[in-house]
């Protein structure tokens, strides 16, 4: 297989008893705390409860570490642990010059073949907050750089 | 037009501090206090709170009473009202023997003709409780018994 | 204001006894007769229900039929019909001529000036077809021809 | 254990820099390429993003060119992969006769008994586009015509 | 490791022929027949059909039995089994006195030591029940008599 | 009525040709633009689209600057305005003394009467930070401390 590959842990916990402002925060205290993920997704519990499952994919040896944090930040009484296999493309960043700065473009390959181009997000926040610009103006101005330099 | 038609409240708040445990027996006590319908509806807020829309239906008449009990079984430090128009069809109910027992049926006409024909929630769970049967083999055969009758 | 501004009808219904499968055909069949814009939400009714709101944009004028088709595709028993306005950007819509062929391009205005470009979905579409190339680099091209250009 | 069962592969990416428009045309590609099923699931990922999870069932021979139809179709710059075991009734598909013409019905056994009955989709849309009658209608006289039949 | 862990199955499936209350009487049966845990997320199906995903947790010997119940309260033909890990906090149930009577926690402790406090629903709705205040007031009530004790 | 009671704005617009990164960092522009509320709902639109709603609650006399927020930052074309009527609790702040420092706290009044009681969100959080607890402990002992002083 051309992919990178490697396994990860995914926690999983179902949460009816967390207000979603506990939540919001726990997110960050998560991602700070060294999760590779961090998602919710609106689940319906029993008791007509409108819920929220909290997904976590992280290192393994991560794995206690994270669910601390989660019990910690959250109302959980416990988790569900796995392990899951990653296929990822290889990643390559580069630099291209649009009418409004320098943006860094993340590229994705497979057996040394790009597949993949998206202009980094972090990297045109910056440059659609120094230029006044908006963010989409600034994507669009890196993908037809990419696109002419190409 | 061949709808009868009234107004009803469409009542309207944004939960993000609320545990959905909170929110499920809001939601019976809702119902038990009048409301004609409530939902709930999976929204994200901000700061990161997968969050809840509490929706309600209800009679104008009716709206401070559910106002009043929205705050006191919720966080909710306000909502939002609206006057919303219903279409309804003319609702008639009919019974049916299936081989499981008898069957409720409701009907909507619209101009006196039937548009909808749809075996009665309780009705059929009624059934199935006695019968032993699976909910999903009485709505079957319930339709199946109209069907053979029209 | 320097939007366009009409009045159109949103039609809305929850469903809860209606199967998905069901509702995914109602869809077709709402666009084909005339709505404007038809979606779904999920959202959570009484007694455990993972249900649906469906909504449907229509002209006024064609509010009566919009509902009937409603009534007639799903398990509808009634709905709520609103009035909204709408503010819009004037569109217009422009050819641009990539390496995979040519696409059509949207532009948004407002007092006479472009605030919106969107590469036109099946006009990407077709292209990506005919060319045999990923949806994305056809969006991307168009974006960066119509860079290009200004 | 009476039921059938196999292993397949699931396929999982979350997707937070790809428009909605973008999946749906990939959605299509995907059941084209040999996907056995594809879903979206809304989900909550940091930085205020609503995005999308797009999960793919398939055969395990099949993953990597579904995992290559992804990284094509999407923004994905990786995904999970996991084996998980089917547990499936057996299929069974007969033709019933109803008022607006014959339709397929598909019927599901565990250990040689009937415990799932069906009607088919594609056979009743075809039935309701030739009838001209609602495909509910269909599906209901499907139904009957089984339940007279056995 | 300092929390408890056990193996757990988890059945799964994509129900789009469906109707969401046959789904909500699914979940009653599904906790009665012993299923540790049920829950629904919404998903996007194919053919535009906005679906749900049953989730059910079980111990791996009464799997069978609970894919059997899957199959006859829903339109199921097959789901999917996955076995996983949970990581449990050990549970201790204590009472505090508060002014509208007596209400159980819930505690949760890791190594010995207390990480987690919830007051107990059904003990809390029943002296809601009991004492006509809101649910909110008691959980309010619960965790300030266990904040005054420690 | 013995709510207070205002009029505002409601805009909102289906998007499906936007990422959710570009609505992500949206929501943060309509917030800083002056928003009062700005959320995400999940929806399913044609062509088998997993979308967004994204709804504001402005002022309405924000309308139009918000509107040209919603098109400056995502990819609207359009959008829907709606008046709506807020039911407002009487808000008023009090400082609490915790073991862990002061916490704002947020009361309702209806009529005169507190109704409502909630920890302050950001209070709560500069002291988690400040103290190095969990969240949720603030909140616990912010409420254990309002009720201690009743």
């Amino acid at each position: 297989m051309k992919y990178e590959t490697d396994n990860v842990t995914r926690l999983e916990t179902n949460l009816d008893d967390c207000a979603p402002e506990i939540l919001g925060a726990a997110m960050e205290k998560l991602l700070a705390a060294g999760a590779l993920d961090v998602w919710f997704t609106p689940i319906q519990m029993k008791k007509h409860r409108p819920a929220v499952m909290l997904s976590v994919l992280c290192e393994e040896s991560a794995a206690e570490a994270l669910a601390d944090w989660i019990c910690r930040e959250t109302m959980a009484f416990g988790l569900r642990r796995e392990t899951v296999t990653r296929l990822k493309l290889q990643r390559r960043f580069e630099t291209v010059a649009t009418e409004f700065g320098e943006v860094t473009v993340k590229l994705g390959l497979k057996g040394g073949e790009i597949v993949q181009v998206a202009p980094e997000f972090e990297s045109c926040r910056a440059v659609a907050e120094r230029s006044g610009q908006p963010l989409r103006a600034i994507y669009d101005a890196a993908l037809a750089a990419w696109g002419a330099r190409k």
